[in-house]
């Protein structure tokens, strides 16, 4: 038999805060708001938001701390694979809000909760992502989703909030900025149209380095484990790229790709670590990968990324490209060596006792005894043999 | 029956410089030396390489004019594929090299020549690809390879051109650099190692302004055709593209990869052209494809930058590539709004009559009308089917 | 402003049957009922369903013939690209079921309706497709689904359609039978099992031969054009090929595989000609395409398959790969023997000129000039050269 | 410094007889022979091997009893990865030859050998594989090919016999064989030609059953673990089904396909084992798996199929491979029931508690709980959202 309990993933934002009202008031349910900390929160942040949950009156309040856990289900194979989706965003949003989901449904079942809410509209992608995890996890628990079924206007939850005591001014930012481990995504005027580029102030940070700095990351297995030689957990190491990369407003670009309702979406982001981190790693891989290797992992790499952005992430394959991709770390240790300038980095090259370069092997382009220019001969033959085959039975045409 | 001529690939480098009076001298042939231009070379520097011939004695030197019809037959398959090999090498020398050989192997049909002759080492790529052309264009022509034949140093080499009248200051530059319509590469001692990045000096152009700089790339069907406004040919462009960006110092990156001959490379490239035409290209397309497009194209593409790279392109299904990427191209037209920075540079939008994200049909995270928060329901309920089935019968260890 | 015609997809069954009541009686359309044959109906089999619908009192009642654009649109692709779903089934329904579709969608919009219906339940792939194609061919026309809409059972369907005068024995057959130019489907209580095969007496034709047979498929191009020596258009290829080989009982199987709203299903099926066609097809590509024309063929054809079977055939890159597969059949011409035993056959040699085999260039395992022992190992040599470097710098682990 | 040890890959024909002869009185070392029983041999034949080796007068003789390690290292990935190369043949030679070439280098490093010989050709596969697999194994060791390097014919070879006084009638066999675990290869004259079957005589078994007959394979985990309902290890389970499925003369069939040297080769095999086991094992899987399980599984098995036919088995991404593979298997457990028939079997279904098809949570076509006939419409309509954006910003072209 069903009871009132409903657990609502909470930001504290004018949905979320509209959803408690609502919830408690027209559906008569005890309201039970959970925060996911996926790192994107401070304390001072997730204690306001707290706060914020107890004024509107809820049952309970949870903040459900997933910092270390995100880093290591989901965040460690897009490092290990280099998932920058169309060569350019790492999925900062959508990895966070797939875990969010996941942890939001496994504490409604927790709790015994009967229903279980969130706050997406029917326009975006997060809508999909809570619906998706929260029938795979907790089916038996019934999805409430107000914000999308009622379709308000602002004013309308804001005057709704208002008739029900809470007074509060909703300001709207100018953008709409979504800021997690991975990476701060920023939405706005901008990034609706095609041809307008976001000003140097819709970024939550600003430069403010202006020379150059030496940065050294060092990988264990294809996992980052210290940062200019202290040792540290990859997710410490996250952050203190983050800070690091973000004073050279580092990491800033505009992801343009389909959405998992198949239109076409626009959304810019600043995500530092994400790119100083899979960028550091993938030239670590070119040292130490074979060419196969390399080959594979970008196929099974790139096909993770755009199922976790469309919230496939419960397909079984996934977990056999998880263990692919962490089997493939063996030899990805060293030192990676950038150099970080204003907006930009470069990389300077690697350090490995597993590099495939530093060979008494041979050196490309150097005279060396491990093969010699009649085997290259030979080789050039039997390469050449197909296609000496094709031409010689089908004319030149090819 | 057997002439005495010989076909040359001729550069006016110490190497070829040999070749024609070794092959004259020892072999006692006919050189007929031949430059091929890609569009690395400007008039003055084709003179100066014929001149340099005709002094040491070639019986006739030719310059092929190849720019239009390399840029036709590979560079446009190149743009269409956004190719970047590894993510990063725009296959600068590769798909020059490719071009090159089969210009000289063809050269050598038409003059009916015996022989035909290259100046590779047995230590690189090029030694593959000229073979390669070679046994496949004219497999009646005899190969001849002095240099990786002889192995002799640079000092034997000269010693033995002075010997035979040949005085000439061979200062060996410090970085060895190929110049071409695609790129210049630029290899030197940081390159043999890992951990060294190229000093500015190494590079053949440099900073020379360092503003800020409004550029816009106008494409018809994935083929470049106007810049800032300007229309003009796609081999136009990429020289007036390589002149703008390049005095932003834009376009450089060290490549590291694997070989033909199997081992790992590592090289400097400044590819300024490429790199605005290939990142432009491909943002335009984010637009104008459809998911699936896009993921096939990157595929096949790949795949394609692989096989020139390898020298496999001879290879039928080359062909089969080009014809899908042309395809794709359909409605790959409009324009690309770019920034440029000192050393890099930002897209900043695009224009075009088929973008798929400016649409009445809906905007991403927008109200919309043509479908509703309920459509998305069904929707994540049939695509969560597959899942919750697994989880039924499988239990919850996925 | 909407007029009341309706177009009705109508094959004479009870659900098309009571669709042509329902919608004239309680929906007041003037109802237009059209079969679509795709090879699927002989003459009097079109000429009864057309007496029926006649009888039922249809405004009008149109057959359209797209047995030859059927061919044209789809089924080469499929040989071109040998697609067997799951390496077992012909799509015989998928491709038939969309093209009829796309045929119900354009004449709908030809006579101007306002409102076009199919008769498809809420259980199975065909409302994917009937749905899809009318909301991307026709947008703006209605789409109406009385038997998905209202879930009757076969009782209340016959009588209903009693009580509107329409006498008839409904006789339920035991096994749903889908016939078409590319196969027969037969579904019945064993398919909706996972252990039980379907009798023989299940399948729609019985063998009649015991002996065994000689036959000759001949390709011009990827296209059959000729069999046992007398040429023929592909679709009376198809159709000669189908009478011979369903005398033999030949291309029964049972398919396995998921369905578009995700679950897992299982259906039997009879396809002689399509197995004996895309059997003999394969064949002749092994030995006239190249090894990677091969490989890239097969992944771009099954992707074309899952696609078509999937209803996804309108996504832009299916154009993209239809040109692709044309694009690789440029050689495959020639003639395929096969010898037909009951329920088998073996596929005996090929003739072409196009032969990678028949070579003067040398024979597998065979002496030959076109390369020595030397060469081969000197080929060899590099060809380890990557795996010997990864074995020195990281041990014989591997 | 160099012993006179040499190890000799021995088979008791007449290539490797005058090896040993040729390696002892020509080069004058210590021939130690070996034979690789990799399932392929009986006690008799390796015993009758074994006294030839002495009679010829080696200094030694083993036997490497490696059929367990053979379907342990390669077989069972084999069958978790369903390869049939080219979509025919289980690559009976290619993974045996391969696996022989490992063991034959790790017995010569053990006995401390300066010399390793086989006694291939230098026209076929085996050469590569051999070579291959001394190089990386043991490099140190130098490679020996009298009959690839001496290019005798037949008669030369038996004369040198004779001469040496080993008097034996060398018999031509009409069909060269190949006898292994995997499956039986056989050459002949027809498959030097592209049009001509094998004989019934050319095959090593004969039909011997002309019934019908069940047969039920066990699998736990993809790894086959019963036949008939009695529990056997997997070699016994091969070993079993060849015997019960080559009394059906069931298996066999001729491969067309891609040499490692670039040529096309035509060989005719039976390996009844082999497929009985991967058609039976992929049906499992087609009720098991997901969909992008199976999607990749194609993928990456195909791929390895590939490399270990063309004798990559030593590049890293195999390892890789095979972790993948073993991973998908984690639910492939059940029964499959099979009818043998002469020449041919079918597959009448499969029984396992991971069966996806067998729930409660719907049928295919059938009415069910677990979703609506709206959530369908709801569904199409979202997966028609790019297509109908495309449409409306490209007209109707597509």
């Amino acid at each position: 038999m069903k009871n009132n309990k409903c657990v609502l993933a909470f930001s504290g934002g004018l949905d979320t805060s509209f959803c408690v009202k609502y919830l408690a008031l027209e559906k008569g349910l005890e309201v039970h708001s959970a925060l996911v900390n996926t790192g994107g929160f401070n304390p001072e942040e997730i204690e306001l938001i707290a706060s914020n949950a107890e004024r509107l009156g809820v049952a309970s309040h949870s903040t459900l701390e997933q910092t270390e856990k995100y880093y290591h289900d989901i965040l460690r194979f897009l490092i290990y694979g280099n998932v920058l989706k169309n060569g350019t965003y790492p999925l900062s949003v959508s990895a966070e809000r797939v875990h969010q989901a996941v942890a939001i449904a496994k504490y409604a079942k927790e709790i015994g909760a009967s229903y279980i809410a969130h706050g997406s509209t029917g326009a975006g992608n997060d809508q999909v992502r809570f619906d998706l995890a929260f029938q795979l996890i907790c089916p038996e628990i019934e999805i409430l989703t107000p914000i999308r079924d009622l379709k308000l206007s602002r004013q309308q939850e804001i005057d709704f909030l208002a008739k029900h005591g809470v007074q509060k001014s909703w300001v709207q930012a100018q953008y709409s900025i979504n800021k997690g481990l991975w990476g701060t995504s920023v939405g706005g005027s901008e990034t609706l149209s095609s041809n307008l580029p976001l000003p140097e102030s819709a970024y939550p940070n600003s430069l403010q380095k202006w020379g150059a700095e030496k940065l050294e990351i060092e990988f264990d297995k294809g996992q980052v484990c210290g940062i200019n030689g202290i040792q540290m957990s990859p997710v410490n190491a996250i952050q203190t790229l983050e800070k690091i990369g973000s004073s050279y407003a580092i990491g800033r670009d505009i992801h343009v790709g389909d959405t998992i309702i198949g239109i076409k979406g626009r959304v810019g982001f600043e995500a530092a670590a994400s790119l100083l981190l899979i960028k550091a790693h993938h030239v670590l891989e070119k040292h130490t990968l074979s060419k196969w290797q390399a080959h594979w992992k970008e196929q099974l790499a790139n096909w993770y990324g755009m199922f976790l952005h469309e919230s496939m992430y419960f397909e079984p394959v996934m977990r056999n490209i998880e263990g692919f991709l962490e089997d493939t770390q063996k030899y990805v240790s060293g030192k990676v060596l950038l150099t970080l300038y204003p907006y930009r980095f470069t990389i300077d090259g690697i350090e490995s006792k597993h590099d495939l370069m530093n060979s008494k092997f041979g050196s490309y382009g150097e005279v060396n005894q491990a093969w010699t220019g009649e085997d290259v001969k030979g080789f050039t033959k039997i390469l050449a043999n197909p296609m000496r085959l094709f031409q010689e039975i089908n004319g030149d045409e090819n």
